[in-house]
């Protein structure tokens, strides 16, 4: 490894700032792989990552602080930059969820929205000023000299930061990476001219652009074809670029499946268990575990566990399907209107194929990772059809925690599927007779099967390395920097 | 040219049988430079055309008739074939119109639709059986021997004709031509793996795949990556399959200007100019004229109309849009749910801005062919903002009749837009704003610069010949089939 001091960008830091029931602040932990992966290498580099303050809490606590190891927090510092909160709004909402997020999910309804107008110039403004607060932000940290610091920029957020940055520091180390989709060409140029170059041009700042899978790296690169001056080359992936070569490469990432197993193996966890358990009574387990996100397929999930029923009548009252959802981005008017479509058609399905003994569905909306982890350990099928999805965590994490030699049903469009999809059972996520079927073809499927299928999985899960993901990006940044 | 008889399939023919007021049957000739172009190629060939029976008298008259050349119809020959209803309505509506159109033009809310089940199975076997019949009748009635006849399929409808002919007559020269866009792989990739496999091997059966635009064909092209056998050379844009080499090329249709000019000249045109003029009263025109179809881009076109009025406030009361629709896909829920948000938002615009002596948008929902030929010659700005459109005529003709220096704001994703690019007023049709501004722009556009523009879309469009479209076609079908 390298002995350049990292420094990590993100939008959300590793841990929040809440209040307590003495009101004291304190520090909480966020939950998923990328805080491992990235804290783990700071530690070790004596780095440092610096995100937005969300709440009022991270505003009082902004500005550089220092956080107890056992906390598990950052390393080394965190650093918490404040925002204006209605520019934070537009930044966040108004163009990272509301645009970015939808145009590479390929979540609009095409004949009615989008619509670019001035409130969308004014969002626009807000987000290259977060931007700009980021680049600056991590040109005054990073130490000057030689070596020159490598800057780890995380996600959609922040697509504008590594051309920012290196305007202010022309000779950084500087790796993008996109936790979500890429758009293809297309859908891409849905978006303003001068948004869609400037998105672009921000993230070719970098000196290796990097992406879950070669799906989402070859949208990129073919977005780079319609920039003007830029030059793309498919077969070592790079783009040239203001006289610069930008390598554009494949991280996927993985999950931590040590923690996950300690984290399954609380009493809070086993008490889950014992719940699902009772509410199972007997029954195959078809198990969805997402946010309650447009890009989840949720409402095809629920359509496809009806359809199911409707082929494989002998399946009536022995399998049941559990939802476990996240709420998410409960302010954003199409988030709502789809959750309460999922839940009608929820409703309509158990009064049409339900009766005293057997609701085939249960719909939970809450956040509540220990069910989640629990019935990770007991499903028969997980379902994950999701529309499009950079990664989706939650098929690699079930087939950890599964003791049943679950299947996993994998969407072709999540970027999961590339890396388990000998062993999966892939379905177009559109296709909600073929959804059916897998469903079936798991339930019916012979033991022997089974257990070599969750096997396989298991094993391609483990086999990438969580701990490899942040050196395989240093690695990449040293040699696309190699010529200088 | 060549020797060849020449014989073309489309789902619509030339002509439609009607009963009059007497109750007989009688023969009405379609509009449409398509007719005007393959009518004068069939005559020249003594060749013949196949279409579905769409009506009862269509079905009454079904067989082969002989037409008076005087109505303008399709030369030689003509034959309808018959379908059975229920068929006939899953092969149009259940696939060519609800699945084709809307993959083609990116039209679904892809969160909720499309969603493959046992109905889509049984309109794809009707689709299948339609085309099927189509290719048994084309290739009963080729000639046989040398030289096999030249078959020009038409449309998305007979997306299987040509593998499905082939199979029947191996030697036969086929084109297939796509009047709408083509998708790109991401949005292909929501239709069944199945129908996507028939659908492009169903294309490769031809010769000459032939499309408006180039960035259709490279749509096509990319798609066909995913085809397993087939091979790309986008340089010489053609498609190795199962030892043919498909050849991938463009023909831009064009307006039969000559045609257009008299039908304008009609007194029922004059007498719709003088009424749209009484409502103008002496206020600027912005016109549109289209299908009420959902790839259209109705409703941000008026809200376009309404922010250009916000923000430039001197027009008020100065000018008025006129939107001409002419009625289609009644029968699809989408389309007329679209309509009705289009009344509704024109009204709440007009109940916001207007006052009683200006009303700033009239929508008119009629097939009335006549006021759209008036309002083409009066018009000083032509809204053309598909969201997308494989070609769209109206963006040809209008200029071929205005007479009042008007200019066309033209959506980039129309496939005229290549053509016409240096004359008309290009916009984003997704971006509201920039379409307000665009329409400005025009109506402040200084006098000399709007002649020499509006000559110059004049100019383009006659340039490309309507009578050079078949023969380039059956040129390049000599081509690919020479080394044979």
């Amino acid at each position: 490894m390298t002995e350049r001091q990292i420094i990590v960008a993100s939008n959300r830091g590793p841990v929040a700032f809440v209040r307590d029931a003495d009101g004291r602040v304190i520090a909480r932990r966020g939950g998923g792989g990328l805080v491992s992966a990235l804290s783990g290498a700071l530690q070790a580099s004596g780095g440092l990552w610096i995100a937005s303050a969300m709440s009022t809490e991270d505003r009082e606590r902004a500005g550089r602080v220092h956080l107890d190891p056992a906390m598990g927090a950052a390393g080394d510092g965190l650093r918490y930059l404040p925002f204006d909160p209605r520019v934070y709004d537009r930044y966040y909402n108004g163009i990272s969820n509301r645009v970015l997020w939808f145009v590479h999910h390929a979540l609009w309804d095409l004949p009615r929205m989008p619509r670019w107008d001035r409130a969308t110039d004014r969002a626009w403004a807000a987000y290259r000023q977060v931007n700009g607060s980021f680049a600056e932000a991590l040109a005054e940290e990073g130490a000057p000299g030689e070596p020159e610091p490598a800057y780890l920029v995380q996600d959609y957020h922040l697509s504008l930061v590594p051309a920012l940055l290196r305007a202010r520091r022309p000779r950084a180390r500087i790796a993008h990476f996109s936790h979500i989709p890429f758009a293809g060409p297309e859908y891409f140029r849905t978006l303003p001219t001068a948004m869609r170059e400037e998105l672009l041009s921000g993230l070719l700042g970098a000196d290796v652009v990097g992406f879950h899978t070669e799906g989402w790296a070859e949208n990129f690169m073919r977005c780079c074809h319609g920039l003007p001056g830029a030059t793309v080359n498919h077969r070592d992936r790079s783009v040239r670029w203001q006289g610069r070569r930008i390598l554009v490469r494949l991280y996927p990432i993985s999950v931590d499946a040590a923690a996950l197993k300690e984290q399954a193996a609380s009493e809070e966890v086993a008490a889950a268990e014992r719940r699902i358990g009772r509410w199972l009574s007997g029954a195959r387990l078809v198990l969805r575990v997402d946010r309650t996100d447009l890009s989840k397929n949720i409402l095809r999930g629920f359509l496809a566990f009806e359809e199911f029923i409707l082929r494989h009548r002998r399946w009536r009252g022995r399998v049941k399907h559990l939802a476990l959802l996240n709420p998410s981005r409960e302010s954003v008017p199409e988030y709502r209107g789809y959750v309460k479509d999922c839940l009608r058609t929820a409703e309509r399905i158990n009064a049409e194929l339900g009766d005293e003994r057997w609701q085939p569905i249960r719909v939970q909306v809450q956040d509540d990772y220990s069910s989640a982890l629990a019935a990770f350990g007991i499903y028969d099928v997980l379902l994950v059809n999701a529309v499009f999805d950079g990664m989706n965590l939650v098929a690699k994490e079930g087939p950890v925690l599964n003791t049943r030699d679950g299947l996993v049903v994998l969407s072709e469009n999540a970027g999961a599927f590339p890396e388990l999809r000998s062993h999966v059972l892939a379905i177009n996520p559109f296709d909600v007779g073929a959804t059916a079927e897998a469903i079936a073809t798991v339930l019916d499927m012979d033991p022997e099967e089974r257990r070599r299928r969750a096997g396989g999985t298991r094993e391609a899960v483990v086999r990438n390395r969580l701990e490899d993901w942040v050196p395989n990006q240093v690695a990449d940044l040293e040699v696309s920097t190699r010529d200088r």
